[in-house]
């Protein structure tokens, strides 16, 4: 397992070769063909452009989709090693273990990679009340209404949107972890 | 409702005021500030500088996550207006309707908007076999080991992993739709 400290918070490259990771750097391997992504028991994660893959976090007992965010090789390496989800904030540009402010750590019980290994799933035991930052249990508290509308915005309704807790007292000034 | 043929299979900017969608273009709101966007009950989807968002399809008896992938901001209409799912193909750059060659239709039973925006879910019902161009029903048919691990490849395993249709009879030629 890696110490901590062997980590910068800096963004990870796509780029296999140049990760600083001298414990793991093996543990992911190169992309091959669709078919070995697919049906191989490697793990070798498409990033995007940005070194990203998507991660889904649900929650282990229920199913319940929780949230949505992003994983760079650092994020997907700590969370597999640590088995705490860690993910890439794409707007503060810096690594994130969810729960660091809050105390609303994801314990991952399950993770699963999708067949061309470009989005990940946890499930997760979520410790706390919630795992959204606004204070519900999921991000996903609102429904978008179907069917066809002529004209002017869409109502959004909300579902389960009750406050589990007070995202204040939670996060402080320290949003979103 | 749109009228087939006024979309074009074009890739959309992020822009809303350049969409060609006259008969939809107020469906999303422009973006406000975060407690407009976490509180307020009008879709103002948070597209990425590609002009996606990303889409957990999640099948709406079950739970279970059957795949993620993205959204431009025509598949997103396409879906509310169809109440089918529609998406964008990052790797071939085109709309593609979920089961338009292989049948594996995604009736939405209900959507969801996270807290910021960026991201979508969808209860579908799965028409057909399964979600999985390789004839799975999940995408997410491979675990990765968890914990501490020195050196070497990761190795998966294979999980609820049989194939419940012929991918080859099902899509052909054409993949993944």
């Amino acid at each position: 397992m890696e110490k901590s400290g062997e980590f910068s918070a800096s963004h990870f490259p796509a780029d296999h070769a140049r990760w600083p990771l001298s414990g793991n750097s093996d543990w992911f391997v190169p992309r091959g063909s669709p078919a070995e992504m697919e049906e191989g028991s490697e793990l070798s994660p498409k990033f995007d452009p940005e070194g990203l893959v998507t991660c889904v976090a649900t929650d282990a007992m229920s199913g319940e989709v929780l949230m949505l965010a992003h994983m760079n090789a650092e994020a997907l390496i700590k969370t597999i090693a640590t088995g705490e989800a860690w993910y890439f904030s794409r707007s503060r540009k810096m690594l994130w273990r969810k729960g660091e402010s809050s105390g609303h750590v994801q314990r991952v019980v399950e993770m699963r990679v999708d067949c061309d290994q470009d989005a990940i799933l946890i499930k997760v035991e979520q410790r706390g009340e919630g795992a959204c930052h606004t204070g519900r249990r999921s991000c996903f508290y609102r429904a978008v209404p179907l069917g066809p509308k002529d004209h002017g915005p869409l109502a959004l309704e909300f579902r389960q949107a009750e406050r589990i807790f007070d995202p204040r007292a939670a996060y402080g000034d320290q949003k979103k972890r």
